[in-house]
This record gives structure tokens, C-alpha cells and sequence, in this order.
């Protein structure tokens, strides 16, 4: 397919059809935001349908000829000038990279192999729900095994030999990362943090409980009131209830955050609600060049998951920030947290105590969460480990690397949704998240100076204001491991998560 | 384009793709929906793109090819026996019309104006929604100018003279029905009102305002109780806000509803419930072999509201109805009902009162509200009126048929949606449903018996199947002409309906 167009035209014309599949995107993450959030149960079989089509629809478009042939040809230009941006300041040469990467993997997969998986996925979602809901590991497994089949058939699509589906499916949520590579950081980290759980844990038995009923409208009120005290815009997004939290972008001014309340716990929704603000603020401060394009969404998978833990960790539970929040909260529940001391609220929210459920989980302990769930889906691919014997695997390592017992399924196996979407390879993007974060939050200090007395003031502007230059505007124009060089001057370590996480909770318990 | 296929294959080939063409358009009522309910401000331009491009999309696989192909190839089968339904019992007849009507209406449109049209629609329902609440007519009105110049164009394209240009609209929803058939209806409507108005005004001055404040929390509380009690299945369907109520099918099993509430008024919120129940009631009762396709919807505009008007009124509104809701609903106010007596509630429900909102108008003026719109698009559409002189116009209609001052163009000339959709030709509908629906009901009279005991019992089953089986089961598999005629023995007339008020209304106010 040829054509006698300029570069330039070419590029706009290419820009267009990304336009245009990227609505379609939208389109279908609405669909799946509604069955999260609102979508009567009788409607879960069609929808699945529906997003099956929708799905392939967008796939179809992006994989004709006329995008395929102007990729081709735009790849061949090797004017430098051209490719360094367009007279908009559109990011030529990351965004050919990003659309040829996609182009890629999406040429690969058949339409009837992208339908069928979507709407799979519908009705291993629906089935999920019900056996978590019914703690019925036996009802979900067929679905999960069906997941686990579809993964491996799409790793091989993308070309990957069948001993490294798993890295292709790594690659496909933190390019250039693989086993061996995650592995590398995994293991001294997990040492590390073993270590330091058990100096606390002997000596702290149990964990510590908040006491009362916490009204769910009122920590609504409060979960708004802090998002909009942080920064969050809602005439730019929403907040709404779904069984998992997550964050959806749906247009570049429709960013949509979810999370779910306990009534024993005030500060569970919370939580959730700050880290999905993290994911929020990159996605609601991406530069205007990039919007309608593919370039228009995070850098990868564990650079968003830095700036979801850094809000929800490094900065939402630390000392400074909740000094003048503090009052607020006590302002809502006067009764149930009227009389507690600043010291014992801190100290709790910061409290160490190894639980089953990673969404809770305390920060140490998260990164073992995952480094669980990243052995076990290398098990689960290098058929090591079966589906059926999946359950057993869990609850061992559970005990092994965070001393939890799971009294069922629907707390263990069961707890998260990723897997009943087939997002295999997803998990470790968390803890790299963590690493990211803290190599990225040491820099904005060292720019910045430290943030203390700011937070202490409720002013987030600077914080802001240096992850928008230095991370959120750039989207998704610089790959990850280049961008964490070019933002920190190093390459991606775990030490300085590690360093942070010793130097915080030696000092918190004493040791 | 040919193939060797038998007609039962081409057949099962056109309801695949008909299904697929379906999923497209729930997807898009979803986007649409949402942008109604819960889409932040931000987010409305984007959507409006999103739309254009879903709907472009859902056009271009509706007139491709293959699709014409198929229906020209099935047009020509002469087979009587294949025709009157397949294997399934699908009604293969009532397809082929319905999609070949559908279909010549498509493909009469160009794919980049029906883009256009779309995105246009997004942006005019904002700028309405911003002018409405703005008292702003000045705003929208070169909105309402494109709007009318689009739907120009479009029955342009469907082959309609210039001067039967609003003829052509109108056929769009109420096949068969032209201006001069519905004023030949209408006029003598009107005159029959106007007259049972007049006297009724003569006889009381004024209107019944409701006392206090009803909070919108137990409103709403008494929607879904009600809902839920004439038989609406909330695991099939939603209640939610918006600021004009509609029904909307996202599914076979997914039907939503919405409503506004007003403070002042306990029932304003709750009628527009009840008429919308009826519209989903139909929705939601159609045989499942028409499931995913075509025909999975009502059998006009005009039918449809013949659900949702006996719904709302003539059961609605009726003594044996209230009989057993009334104390249900002093339970939810006592303080601000628990005193009035059922007679002086009754009356109030049926209270003659000509205002403003035709959404809040009383039975009897709302075909009134419906005559106005209709001679005014007629007006717009020949080119006797302009846009700058429709409030005038407006308001001078409103003093002449119902008595009524407009104090502004909000609760005037903007209090609608349909006409920054572009949707002209839709209101006339309204009022036929009223005449359909009187229809209707004396021969489910006839059938079953007189239906007051059963709803003094909340008895509502006997009511629900003779719907079902008459008219909701067949879907759009007949025409509106046909299904009055067979359904009742008799074509259309305004008889019914203008008796039944008469009636009603000399006993209520003792004329």
C-alpha cells in the first residue's frame, strides 16, 4: 500500500485513525466502568457480548491495512527533524514507537481470537463475583483455567516461545522487564522485607483494631472532601462504588475513580480513594498535545502504580500530611475518634500487621502480596503449579512469607479481579511501582527541598506542579526505564524503597 | 454481489450481523445514558465525539455491502412458508420489512454526515442544558438553528419534497403518519379539549399546590417501592437521575429508568416513575426470540407512549390504583400527608391546572402541550417561523390553547431536550399514544373485566400478561397500524381517548 503524501501528511492522517480508535477505547472502558459500578445483574451476559463486539470493532480498525501501511511508511522516515515533534509539539518518534509496539501485538492476535477472548473474560468476570461472593473456588476455576489458556495462546500470537509466555506477558505491562529481570529485584527485596516483618512482629503480637461503626455517608463525605482538598477536580472525574477499586480514564476530562466502604473501618475506603488519586492526577495532567492520541495514558503499568503509592504511602501516611487532616476526620466521627491522640491514630494508620487481603495491606507487607502472586503465576505458566492445586499453593505461601493464616478463599484466592480478566503479568507492576516511587519521590526533595512544612499547610501545589514536568505531561511519549533515568540519573534499584521502608518503621517501633 | 448460500443461511448470516449492528447501538444509548446520569461537565465534548465515531461506526456496518446484499437477496424469496417465521419462531416477514425500512433510511445518509449530525447533537444537548439553566435562549439558539437545518438535510437525503420535508420526520416515528393525518386527528382533539378546558377553568380558579417539603431520599424510597410493587424487576433494570426522565434499553435484561426529583412536589418525580415504567415494561416483555435483534423494540413512538400514558394515567390516576398506595405514602410524609383525607388526594392527582411543563401538566392539558409543539415544527419546518421568533410564538400558543403565561424561556421554549437532539416529529407521538392507549385499554376491559378490584388488591398480573401477550411479545414484528387494528378490531381514532376524558372529568368536577 503506497501513497504519494508528504511525511507530514501521513502523520496527520495516522493521528486521525488513532483519534478514532481511541474514542472506540473510551467507549468500551465505559462499558466496563458500568458493569463495575452500576450494571443491573440481568444485563452482565450481553454486556459481555456487547464489549466482545466494541472490542473488536476498535481491533479490526486498528489492524486494517491503511493504519498498517501508514506505520510502515512513517517508520521508514529518517529525517530527525521530523521525528523530534510536529509543529504542535506532538512527540513524533514515541509516539510511532508506542502505536508500532501496539500495532504489533495487536497484528498478531486473529479478530475472532480477540472476540472470543473478550467475551470470555465478560463471563469469567461475572462468575468471579458470584464465587467470591459464595467463596466457591470450584465454580471459578474452569473460568480461570480458560484465562490462563488465553494468556499462553496470546503470548504465542506476540512470537514468544513457549517456554517465556510469561514473559510476554511481563513485557506487554512493563516493557523490557521478564522473569529473570523482575526475579533479580524481587528476591533481596523480599529478604529484606521478611527480615524487617519479623523483627516487628516479634515484638508487636496482633494488630491493632479500630473500634466502631463509621457511618458510610460519612466517610464518603470525607473521602470527597479529602479528594478535592488534594487536588482531585470533580468536574473532571467521579467517585463511585464498585467491588474492587480502580481508576478508568474516559475521556482526557472524565477520569473516573472508584472504591468500596467498611463500616469497621474508616480509613479502608480511604486508602483507596488516595491511591486511585494518584492514578488520577497523572491521567488528569497529561500535556493537551497528546489528547484524543495513544500517547495520551501513563508511561507503563508500575510508573502509574509510583504515583499511586507515593500519594497513597509515602505522602498519605506520613506525619505531615495528616497533622491538619486529622482534626477533619475527628470532625466527622467525634465519637469514635473524638478522644484518640494524634500519636495512636498515626501509629495506627502505620500499623504493621501481615493480613490476607492485599487492598489492606500495610506497606511493608504489600510488596510480599505480590511477590507471591508473581511466583505463583510463574508456576501457574511454567505448569508447575495446576489450577485445582492453586488454592493450597496460596494459603502455603501466605503462611510462608507473611505468617497469614486465610480462613477461605473469598480472603485468599479469590480476593482479586485481575486474574478473572486474564491480566496475568499485571501484579509485579505494584511493586515496581513502589520502587519507581521512592526513587522518584528522593528527587523531587532534592529539587524541591522536603515537603514536610507544605503538607503540614495542605499545599500540594509543588508536589503537583514537579510530577507534572518531570513525569505526568510526558504520558506515555518516554518507555519507563528510560524515563527513570532521565528523571533520577539512575537506573531502577530497590534499595531506596528498601532504605525508606527500614528507615520509617525502625524509627516508628524502636528497633 | 452474490453468493451460493440458501435463503435459511443467508437468513441466520443477516441476524448475526444484525446482532452485531445491535450491540453497537446499546453501546452507544450506554454513552448516551451516562451522559445524561453521571458524566462529569468536563467530559461532555469528548463524549460527543465518542458518540459520533460509535455511530459512525454502527452506520458503516449497517450499509455495508455485505448487508444490502443480504437483504436484497431475502427480498426477493417469495416462499410464504419461510417468510412466516423460522425454525425458532423468529418472525422472518416483520424483519426483512423492518430492516429494509431501516436500512433505506441508512444508506440514504451519508457515513461523514451522520458523523457530523452526532457530533453536533453532543454539543447542542450541552449548550441546551447550559442555556436552559442559564434562562439563555439567545445561547442555544444557533443550535436549534443547526439542528433544524441537519434534520432538513436528512429527510432531504430519505427522498422527501422540499415541502413535505416535516412529512418525512414524522414518518421516521410513526410510519404512515403525515401532517395532514395527524392534524385530521388533532384538530378535532383539540377542539374537544379546549372546550372540557374551558369549562373546568370557569368552574375553579387556580390550582392546588401541595404543602411542605418533601424530602428527596423518602421520594425516592417511595419510587423504587412503587416500581418495584407494579412490577419492575431491579435485577433487570435502574432507577437514576437526570434532568429531562427517559427509559433507556442497554440489554434484553437491562432496562433503565430515570427521574428528577422536585422538593416541593411529592409526585412530579413519581409520575414520570410510573410513565416510565410503562415504556420499560414493554421493554423488558418481549418474546426472547427477538433477542439481539431489530425487533427487540417497540412498534413505534407512537405505541410505546401508549404504554407508558396508561401507565401513568389511566391506572395512574385512577381511585382503585391510589386505594392501596395512599397510606403507603402518608406512611413515607406522615407529617406532611398523614391529615388529608383520600378524596381531596384524589381530586389533587386529577387536578385541571394548565401550566407551563408539559412533563407536569395534568392529563387533560398534556395533548394541549403536544397540538402546540406540533403546529409549531410544522411552522418551523415550512419556514412561516424563524428561530428568533419561536419564543414569541411560543408564548403567544401557550396564552391561546391553554391560558397560560410562560414567565421565561426556561419553563417556556427550553423546558424540552427532544429539539436540541434534533429530534423534530417526536412530539406528536406523545398525544397518539394517548388515543392508542385508550384503544387498548377498552379491549383489555373487554377481555379480562373491568380491572378496578384488582387494583385495589395491588393486583397487577392480569394486566402485565394480556400486555404482554397483545403487544409487548411482538416487538416491532408489526406495524402500529396493523397492531391497533388487530389487536382492537379498529383503526386509530381519537374517540376513545376524548370520551374517556370527558367522562372522567365531568364526574370529577360535577359539570
Amino acid at each position: 500500500m503506497t501513497n504519494n503524501n508528504t511525511p507530514a501528511e501521513d502523520l496527520e492522517k495516522l493521528r486521525i485513525l488513532d483519534r478514532e480508535r481511541m474514542h472506540l477505547c473510551r467507549a468500551a472502558a465505559l462499558l466496563q466502568w458500568d458493569q463495575e459500578t452500576y450494571l443491573p445483574p440481568g444485563g452482565a451476559e450481553e454486556r459481555a457480548e456487547q464489549l466482545a463486539v466494541l472490542e473488536g470493532v476498535a481491533h479490526d480498525k486498528f489492524t486494517s491495512p491503511e493504519f498498517g501501511g501508514l506505520l510502515d511508511k512513517l517508520g521508514e522516515v529518517k529525517d530527525a527533524g521530523f521525528l523530534q515533534s510536529a509543529p504542535d509539539g506532538f512527540p513524533v518518534s514515541g509516539f510511532l514507537r508506542a502505536l508500532k509496539h501496539d500495532y504489533d501485538k495487536a497484528v498478531k492476535l486473529p479478530g475472532g481470537f480477540v472476540r472470543e477472548c473478550a467475551r470470555a473474560e465478560g463471563l469469567s468476570q461475572a462468575a468471579w463475583v458470584a464465587a467470591r461472593k459464595q467463596n466457591d473456588f470450584a465454580a471459578f476455576a474452569p473460568h480461570l483455567e480458560k484465562m490462563i489458556g488465553f494468556a499462553k495462546q496470546k503470548a504465542g500470537y506476540w512470537g514468544w516461545e513457549k517456554e517465556r509466555l510469561y514473559d510476554g506477558l511481563l513485557d506487554s505491562f512493563e516493557p523490557s522487564y521478564g522473569v529473570k529481570e523482575i526475579a533479580a529485584v524481587f528476591n533481596p527485596l523480599r529478604d529484606r522485607l521478611q527480615l524487617m516483618l519479623k523483627k516487628i512482629t516479634a515484638k508487636q503480637a496482633g494488630s491493632l483494631a479500630w473500634k466502631g461503626n463509621y457511618s458510610i455517608a460519612k466517610q464518603e463525605s470525607f473521602c470527597r472532601e479529602m479528594m478535592a482538598g488534594i487536588g482531585f477536580d470533580f468536574g473532571r472525574g467521579r467517585l463511585d462504588i464498585s467491588a474492587h477499586p480502580f481508576t478508568t480514564t474516559l475521556g482526557f476530562n472524565d477520569v473516573r475513580v472508584t472504591t468500596r466502604y467498611a463500616p469497621a473501618d474508616p480509613l479502608s475506603a480511604l486508602f483507596s480513594v488516595i491511591h486511585e488519586c494518584g492514578h488520577a492526577f497523572y491521567e488528569l495532567s497529561l500535556d493537551s498535545v497528546l489528547r484524543y492520541s495513544s500517547l495520551a495514558e501513563g508511561a507503563s503499568m508500575g510508573i502509574h502504580e509510583s504515583q499511586s503509592r507515593l500519594w497513597e504511602n509515602v505522602i498519605g501516611r506520613s506525619r505531615p500530611f495528616w497533622e491538619p487532616w486529622f482534626p477533619r476526620l475527628q470532625e466527622h466521627f467525634p465519637k469514635e475518634l473524638g478522644e484518640t491522640c494524634f500519636d495512636v491514630f498515626y501509629r495506627q494508620l502505620n500499623n504493621v500487621s501481615p493480613g490476607p487481603i492485599r487492598v489492606e495491606a500495610d506497606e511493608l507487607s504489600y510488596s510480599l502480596h505480590i511477590i507471591l502472586r508473581f511466583e505463583l503465576e510463574k508456576k501457574l505458566f511454567s505448569g508447575e503449579l495446576s489450577v485445582n492445586d492453586l488454592p493450597a499453593a496460596w494459603n502455603a505461601a501466605m503462611k510462608e512469607y507473611l505468617g497469614v493464616e486465610c480462613a477461605n478463599d473469598a480472603e485468599g484466592v479469590l480476593q482479586d479481579v485481575h486474574w478473572s480478566m486474564g491480566a496475568f503479568g499485571y501484579f509485579p507492576s505494584y511493586a515496581l511501582g513502589n520502587l519507581y516511587g521512592l526513587q522518584f519521590w528522593g528527587k523531587l526533595k532534592e529539587d524541591c527541598g522536603n515537603m514536610d512544612e507544605a503538607l503540614e499547610k495542605k499545599e500540594y501545589g509543588a508536589i503537583h506542579a514537579w510530577l507534572k514536568e518531570n513525569i505526568h505531561r510526558k504520558g506515555r511519549s518516554a518507555l519507563p526505564a528510560e524515563l527513570i533515568k532521565e528523571v533520577t540519573g539512575r537506573p531502577l534499584s530497590a534499595d531506596d524503597f528498601s532504605d525508606y521502608i527500614e528507615h520509617k518503621y525502625t524509627e516508628l517501633y524502636g528497633l
